[in-house]
């Protein structure tokens, strides 16, 4: 990964944030490629983010859209069954030096889910693994 | 995305399995893209998962690589920091479906961590989220 301004003597070295968020109960769209996409694009403006890369794949007419950002900084995912009203959503990132949660807000008001089943994990090196 | 055989009335719908893992201490040249990406190739093949797409990208000589598969049943990712000998893994799967173990394998045998410290989350639509 770009090393940015941490050197191998900061502390810590690597404070990564990994949230992984369940959004159920969503009434938008959720085959809807353009949406999901645009979702995921905010979201990384959102959270202050670099965009290297964006993926995007729909399985067909009514069916899951299946997205992935790859970051500077990590990756934001997205996966959709439109069926179930159901998107399974990933933002890894380093905690301190971007936004997660002004990210998840964006994600929120696009996919409009009734509830969400969020845990953020610590990740990296230098830092003890844990569930918050 | 895709329903294979899974209808809204098989119980569960979707048993997704997500590992985070996070190995410390490699001794592969953890800044090899070509490597990384093998890795990434061999364990998603180990998993009996497909891939819709691969995207990698190498932040520079000496320095980190980070890389998403995008499968048909969800995403793979690894991000490295060679200086520190550090990359998180994610595997995002059908558990019971497909083999995350063996891929889990493939990528311990291609990175060679010292450590690896690895938690397995449960997601989906019809399962109760928890850690493992």
């Amino acid at each position: 990964m770009n090393g940015g301004a941490m050197t191998a003597n900061s502390p810590p070295p690597y404070d990564g944030r990994h949230v992984l968020a369940d959004f159920h109960g969503c009434s938008a769209r959720l085959d809807d490629a353009g949406l999901v996409e645009q979702a995921l694009r905010d979201a990384v403006t959102a959270a202050g983010a670099t965009i290297l890369d964006l993926n995007l794949h729909h399985f067909g007419e009514g069916q899951g859209v299946t997205g992935v950002a790859l970051l500077a900084e990590s990756h934001m995912s997205i996966h959709t069954w439109p069926e179930h009203g159901y998107a399974a959503l990933d933002l890894f990132l380093c905690g301190h030096r971007h936004d997660i949660d002004a990210a998840l807000g964006v994600l929120a008001g696009a996919l409009r889910p009734a509830d969400i089943r969020q845990r953020t994990i610590a990740r990296g090196y230098g830092v003890t693994a844990l569930v918050e």
